[in-house]
């Protein structure tokens, strides 16, 4: 595949659940590969001046998020159950996805912690949890955990979240594809569309 | 037609603009009625804090936001010009539009105000503008004009931006269905299909 589709999420982000679940099989049918870019949206909305997510800060816009997600994860066959924390810190989960992108059980760490998040309700902050999601796919979850919470480590998703910021990315997920940027779960076809154009 | 979309609009409003001029066709196609209702956003994002347009208190937003209506409208075949004022005041069009929402040249004034401010970039806030969006499919422009200054007017309006407050709109376009919002011109399709579900 020549043609390929940064994929910029944010294991808290609600619309990045269903998006991450259907983005590797949808862009594979598409001849695109897909580049992983865990980042953080909190620095982000900081920068807005928000200290917490808009959708607890703006009421109509939280209710309305909600249903709609419901909505496309029925749609979608995608088991979903309100997380009854939001949203949820997935700064180590993203430490470790930042560090390996390009590793082949990245995708599937990627969809366990979503699953977690947004599926079993279980907090994907603990150490515990994304032990366990890295568990079904990657080998030695102990040693990986820790290395992902060394400087460099910790420099590199900073480094990921700056460049997020540079590419004029304020929410997620976003699909960027030759800077051209989509934002949203629902313009992921028209992302890969641009990709093949 | 026994089915139905509320299509919540404003006519500052961007991505409105790509709806309004395609939801009657589409609609139609579909077997699905549409009822205009017009409504004011400048309340409803005072109470969100907000005293302009979020496009331009949240700087990356507003441009990806530009990028977005221009690529979307060229795929739509749709002429763009980015309007130098923004947002316009849609004020006297809605009250036209809220008191006249079931005419047969409804419709078509809806389209010739939006084209005005996102096609011809001239200001929606004047009465000889507004007029002339009236003249190509209604008749005395200026009676119409002179009534929607009336208080009887003034009042209708501001009944409906109520009714968008109470229903959970936030934002425009918004497509409703049986109580069911679907928020943004991406998902237009969306409501029609649940209209006919």
């Amino acid at each position: 595949m020549t043609q390929h589709v940064d994929f910029w999420f944010e294991f808290g982000s609600t619309y990045s659940y269903p998006a991450a679940l259907r983005i590797e099989a949808l862009a594979a049918s598409r001849q695109v590969a897909v580049r992983w870019r865990p980042f953080l949206l909190g620095p982000i909305f900081g920068d807005q001046g928000w200290n917490d997510s808009p959708f607890n800060i703006y009421a109509a816009k939280g209710r309305y998020m909600w249903r709609d997600l419901e909505r496309i994860c029925a749609a979608q066959g995608l088991p979903f159950r309100r997380p009854s924390q939001f949203p949820r810190n997935g700064l180590l989960a993203a430490r470790v996805a930042c560090r390996h992108a390009e590793k082949p059980w990245l995708p599937d760490f990627v969809r366990a912690v979503y699953r977690a998040n947004f599926e079993e309700d279980v907090d994907i902050a603990s150490a515990q949890v994304v032990s366990r999601c890295l568990a079904a796919s990657a080998e030695d979850p102990a040693s990986l955990i820790e290395e992902a919470q060394s400087p460099e480590a910790k420099a590199l998703l900073r480094q990921q979240t700056e460049e997020a910021t540079r590419l004029g990315i304020f929410g997620a997920p976003t699909f960027v594809v030759s800077r051209e940027l989509f934002w949203g779960n629902d313009r992921l076809e028209d992302a890969l569309s641009w990709a093949v154009a």
